[in-house]
């Protein structure tokens, strides 16, 4: 039977920069079903939906929801609000009062819950609504999927600073440290592999919060590359922890403490990439150290983007839209990797995506525990999409000397 | 009468994006006169000529070349030592003794000093040569130039990255800083200025090392923004300094200082970003405050580049060439705008661009000193080339409430 009523969309959690595209793949898709009666998009994300704040989206034009789609970070805005079950019961009510009979979110392991939640609502209620979740992270940290909308792009962001940031380090010298996002799973941080290209390119070295981080251990890695090849470029994830799940931020906290004797300020984000910089400086004497810590670029910067991401990232929207109004199923879109390279979707109930999260498998990460395998490079290289830069060297000889011979 | 020998090339200071069109350029354009014996590349700027340390780049393939012209970075790397006159002295006798004849040298207005003292070397010793600065610097703050090399592509980088911060910022909420290069002149941080497209659009406050920085005034700036959007974008130059000239880093420190009770370790680059922000949380009362400082991946990001600024870039390396092979002269590729847009170019003499500085004029900065004016906007656009990304809003109606009527 058919199942007449209106979509709601909704975005969750931190923008990526193809967000938008799964937002417009769920709606240009759903415009195509007579049994649709509007397209609502929910402003804030489930706050926008408790406090009907909702964009009607069927008077938006096929072509500015085209312009949208390019357009990173959340175009129906985000909020900071964890919804809990009260919240989500709130959030039903004003679903039923308005007919919405399909409801799409786009977020996390979180939102998957949320939708879980929202569900199970509709099911006491006796409110027939179709629900499903759409994946997105630049994370990469949802199961089941072989890997999330958002994260080529952010991928590819982060490659690609790699690949200038290890030239700069290679014509200037010293030792560079570059902090990248991803709290608990690595995968952003393990994307700064493919910024190499030849053999002894940076990132030399890549601390991931999969593996325990030693600051002796590092210091040693960090000495040993600066050895063989005169300079060395570090990837760190924000998120690295001692083998007591310590971040490594407070140690290194108290281990400054007692050299300078009076307390550092830790708060604001420069902070893990400076003090490992000046824990290189104090411990082995090398001048030049330098840190960036990539921030917010990486989910937002207008003008990188995958590709390939784009084309997911719109996929699942559509799939979203198609599974709820062919299938008349609910459940959370997932990514299957079907060849080299391409990837069709599956539906799988909720519960197997909500709350759960997926970190680097040990097939992707080095026997030393600072570095990726080929077999991660192989995984990640398609979902950086094309056209993706890489330098180039000069190779003329050397002439020879007069003065010095 | 045609001097016959061989051409010297070689890059100073920080990389940029386009430096390696430069070098290619004079490559390129040496290789069609028949008394150009051979073309040498010094290894590491002035290091790698004192050591006679030269690439023969008469052995490059062009299609190497071209290739190598597209990467950011200094192919012929770089060097942190600061030439005096004993040094530049004795880089003479190394030219001298290799028969270079044309020397030609991108960078800053250092570089611009040092080619004008080998100049007077030559002169000196009554060996005849021609020596050329070719302007390169992502600070854009060379004397008489309409606008250096490698300033368009990062500001690009930073217009771009602003744009995608400034959509974060509007999903998220709250205060962003985003800490830019630019010790002297503003010409980077006011790059961020392109990223805003629509009226609300950040960043809404920029601060310019130009106008003396007053943490009170920042502070009440910062609140007004917030209290018209309920959030707030702002650029800020790493080389903000007070009336006095006194950075404001170390102002802040000091006032931490006295907050905390304890030493603030200062080191690295996140430093100054996190204290104002940690500032406006202590003052403002605001959670969430973010900051970023971009780093090194404003110069040598790769694959983020205006067309525009390639394409100079590569004709300030042929002018030098040129006239110092057609008119025999030597000084310093001056760019000048003859329309808008475009330019042609001059040489000046040495002296006029040796070791001094350009600062934005006072028609490029508001009366408040807190942002940037049209005319600023008019003159960067162009610089920026072509397909550059703008952002675009959702445009749909609100849907009617119902529970909340």
């Amino acid at each position: 039977m058919t199942l007449v009523g209106k979509v709601l969309v909704a975005q969750a959690g931190g923008p990526t920069a193809v967000i938008n595209q799964s937002l417009v793949g769920a709606v240009l898709e759903s415009r195509k079903f007579n049994q649709i009666t509007k397209i609502y998009g929910a402003l804030k994300g489930v706050e926008g939906i408790v406090n009907e704040n909702f964009l009607d989206l069927t008077k938006e034009t096929t072509n500015n929801l085209e312009k949208v789609a390019k357009t990173p970070s959340s175009a129906l805005l985000s909020t900071r609000v964890k919804p809990d079950e009260k919240y989500c019961a709130e959030m039903f009510k004003v679903m039923q009062a308005h007919e919405i009979r399909y409801f799409f979110y786009i977020g996390g392991n979180d939102s998957a819950d949320t939708v879980r939640i929202i569900n199970e609502n509709a099911l006491r209620a006796n409110y027939e609504m179709r629900s499903i979740h759409i994946p997105k992270t630049i994370d990469n940290d949802l199961v089941i999927n072989d890997h999330t909308p958002g994260y080529g792009s952010a991928a590819r962001f982060v490659a690609q600073a790699f690949s200038g940031v290890n030239l700069d380090n290679r014509a200037m010298g010293g030792v560079y440290i570059g902090v990248i996002m991803g709290r608990h799973a690595g995968f952003m941080t393990a994307a700064s592999a493919l910024g190499q290209k030849y053999p002894d390119d940076g990132p030399h070295l890549i601390y991931l919060p999969e593996r325990a981080f030693n600051i002796d251990k590092f210091l040693f890695d960090v000495k040993a590359v600066y050895q063989k090849y005169g300079r060395c470029v570090i990837a760190v994830s924000e998120g690295i922890q001692d083998e007591l799940g310590t971040p490594i931020l407070s140690k290194l906290k108290g281990q400054l403490e007692q050299d300078h004797h009076g307390n550092v300020q830790l708060s604001g984000t420069g902070a893990l990439g400076d003090l490992l910089a000046e824990t290189i400086k104090d411990k082995l004497k090398i001048s030049r150290v330098r840190s960036d810590t990539f921030g917010y670029l990486q989910r937002s910067y207008l003008g990188v983007v995958s590709d390939i991401d784009q084309q997911e990232a719109r996929e699942v929207g559509e799939k979203a839209a198609q599974f709820a109004l062919w299938n008349n199923i609910d459940g959370s879109i997932v990514i299957e990797r079907t060849g080299y390279y391409s990837v069709d979707y599956r539906l799988v109930p909720l519960e197997d995506i909500a709350g759960k999260t997926k970190l680097m498998e040990d097939a992707f990460i080095n026997e030393s525990g600072n570095g990726v395998t080929d077999a991660f490079k192989f995984y990640l290289r398609p979902l950086l999409g094309s056209g993706f830069n890489t330098p180039h060297r000069l190779r003329a000889p050397l002439a020879d000397k007069i003065l010095n011979k």
